[in-house]
């Protein structure tokens, strides 16, 4: 059998192995992608961020919840909404990702193949598609095959009464009910999903503190937002086990907590952590050590133990998003090839959580500043101050600044509201580039645009940088106001 | 009668004259505003953005539009939208809008006179509130009187079958047909309003391109798009008369152009220019020159011929936009009392029109650097090939950026789809901190967002460059890909 011989061999179809597979490939690289189920794009478009995002959105429109500010507190825009109403859009949109990954791969020449893929040595990958197999061999490897639910003992998961992260896009109805475990990212955006189509759902968590790597001001108004759509959050507690009931008309989701409270929903859905798939790989023929959650640990420049052989993405942990998976992605392709740019970028990113309302966040947060002894100013503008909340009825959005006492730098920024994830890069732009507060308060911005709390944000914090100022010898008070 | 005595006298509540009073009141300065309309705000809230925005706003919600991509092209939200549903929504935004205004103003201590001004010398002005006159004194006087309507003879303005962009507001029913006098960008937003819900529009305009300080391309996407909502344009024609037709069972809007052609629709829209409200004031006693379009002149600091008599905002003319009236009205202010900052400040600003869909620009055109020769490249990235455009269902937006070829600097931004005049902003902040393409290259954007379209535009742009660079000697290929 003929060995196909590859520059470049990327296992895994999702962001970052799609990005590194097209950043060889745009730089004359003979580049293949293996990819274990049938379509392309991984999780990220057959399970996660896309049919969660998806579904987020017809959540959002048939709900009508964004025009009850107009329309009163029980409008509904659909009275009776449907699993299938969701299921048809989150279709629609996944096939046409698909298909456009699909045309970006193909049209840089990159080939593809579906199978699982194992190593049979350090440079030699088999693919293994339905017992058909083939070997391809690869000086450079990206593994980018990303993660799958953990289910521990105890959790009875069935897909239809208790569900994980996969299974709950296949629900045959609404439930009336649902018991949230874990109450990390993806249980609070599937949480706030159901609570707007008007399901009464229950969020369980071992932390007393949720999203801890957010602002506190930001996440205590998103569960503040959570409880006014009913969501009951049960902090600080233990789940023992979560099994389905059937001796009633319907089954029911049992989930029992250590503290001995027992909560009784329609359904459950489990998020609480994941598993990664680095153990799927023999990945010791390689020579690659995986560790008990499957996950691979790289260096600074995303290569693991074995150098031609990289890791990005969900299977190397932290951060886990999308976004920084893709730049991982392009990175280590480049990293590859001794293509790499060594310029220093600002190592910021934002998270998006796409809760509703979403939350966004970029920089220092107000609990890092203080640890480290930094001094900050902040500068809070709601969207209920500005034309366009009022134009959307969104009253509730908040645009915070963290600002140096001394510099006037922007550090920080955290938002919740419509928009939020978007509106966080004009931010993001200024921090890279080591702009100040007096940018913000000299840029003109559309009206009526959110954007605009960034510079009634950007005054309250001169504001109250100028009162500090006038109790100090020889003020410095800046001449703009 | 025993005269107030203001540190600065503001006439006219707008965006500009409520800046540069709440800008002065900031400073400690005794300050007064008038208001001739019962409520504050000016046009802006009464006539102008705000109603106009919010009834863009009800009509995208009311119609369905962006949902069509789901639920098929004949989808419709509501099935008989009303005069009335919009109405109630902009009367609700309005009066909110009022109500932050007021308590904006008397928060920051400024005194608030209703009544028409007018000057009795250049420091005395007097205030006519349904005959009741007070008279106060100002050290500065800053003039926001705004525009009105201008309505030319040959057009019969009668506010229910000829209306202008006063008038339209009050409408008792949405009409099957509409002729849009004036393609600039007040005709420009009713008109994808009005088309949105249905309503046959005709757009006719003196000038052949419309919209002529905006990029091109996105102009003429905004024209196929509107042109897909049935919304026929008459461009280079010059219009005669603007007449209502009683003869048949409803009233009809008839408008003769020179060429001969007969327009005959349920109502007509003329908002072909404005009048500035200047020659309201007896400026001449205060040793003003008014032009005859009622506008002032100002220098670059915004003073008038009078030293201590300021005027901004559109009495002062382009560009006219509630944005950088505010700016305007704020260095007014700082410039009275001696305390505007001289550091530079970039002179760059965003324009927002909201047309359906919406538009925004800033920085330089490709028309712009052609005649300056300065070379540049372009990078364009479309929605469809964004994953958070297909989740939203908008496959038509654009963002294209504008890179100089030598320093790959970013030189503007020009957009058309959703939350276009809040994406600018982001592009807005690169130009202003003198980044280039790399910077959004290497940075990390929530996904999925529209935000993404900039890296996707910068990556598009590096491989033009690259291009261009590989037929020259010495190719400084970056080290980016």
């Amino acid at each position: 059998m003929s060995q196909q011989k590859y520059d470049l061999v990327v296992l895994g179809s999702g962001p970052g192995g799609q990005r590194a597979a097209i950043s060889a490939a745009k730089v004359g690289k003979k580049v293949a992608i293996v990819e274990r189920m049938r379509e392309l794009g991984g999780v990220c478009v057959a399970t996660g961020t896309i049919p969660s995002k998806t579904m987020r959105e017809a959540a959002l429109h048939l709900s009508g919840i964004q025009q009850r500010a107009f329309y009163g507190a029980t409008y509904r825009n659909k009275e009776n909404i449907t699993a299938e109403d969701l299921r048809m859009r989150t279709q629609m949109v996944m096939s046409r990702e698909w298909e456009v990954i699909r045309a970006q791969l193909t049209r840089n020449g990159v080939d593809i193949f579906v199978g699982s893929a194992r190593f049979a040595d350090p440079h030699t990958i088999i693919i293994d598609h339905h017992s058909e197999i083939v070997e391809i061999s690869a000086d450079n490897i990206v593994i980018a095959v990303g993660t799958r639910p953990f289910m521990p003992p105890g959790v009875e998961h069935d897909g239809e009464t208790i569900l994980n992260a996969d299974s709950i896009l296949d629900i045959k109805k609404i439930p009336r009910t649902m018991t949230c475990i874990g109450g990390g990212v993806i249980g609070l955006e599937y949480a706030s999903i159901f609570a707007t189509l008007g399901v009464r759902v229950t969020v369980i968590d071992l932390a007393k503190d949720l999203l801890s790597f957010v602002d506190t001001e930001i996440v205590d108004a998103l569960i503040y937002q959570l409880r006014q759509l009913n969501v009951v959050f049960r902090l600080g507690e233990k789940v023992v086990t979560v099994s389905v009931d059937n001796s009633g008309d319907t089954p029911h989701a049992v989930t029992k907590l250590e503290s001995g409270k027992i909560v009784v929903t329609d359904v459950a859905l489990y998020s609480a952590g994941r598993q990664a798939n680095a153990d799927t790989l023999d990945a010791e023929k390689a020579g690659l050590i995986v560790d008990k959650r499957g996950k691979l640990t790289v260096n600074s420049r995303y290569r693991t133990e074995v150098e031609h052989i990289f890791a990005v993405g969900d299977v190397i942990g932290f951060p886990a998003l999308a976004s920084t998976s893709m730049e991982q992605g392009r990175l280590a392709a480049l990293e590859a090839f001794g293509l790499r740019d060594d310029r220093v970028v600002p190592d910021i990113y934002p998270y998006g959580i796409y809760t509703i309302p979403e939350i966004s966040t970029v920089g220092a947060t107000e609990e890092l500043l203080t640890q480290e002894s930094i001094p900050y100013e902040i500068g809070v503008a709601r969207y209920r101050e500005i034309a366009r909340g009022q134009i959307l009825g969104d009253d509730s959005g908040i645009v915070k600044l963290i600002v140096d006492q001394r510099t006037r730098r922007l550090l920080g920024v955290h938002a919740i509201g419509t928009g939020a994830t978007e509106l966080i890069h004009i931010g993001q732009a200024v921090i890279a580039h080591n702009g100040t507060i007096d940018y913000l308060i000299h840029a003109v911005f559309n009206y009526p645009t959110l954007a605009e709390c960034y510079k009634t944000a950007a005054l309250d914090a001169h504001n109250r940088l100028a009162a500090l100022h006038s109790v100090k010898k020889n003020p410095p008070v800046p001449q703009t106001a």
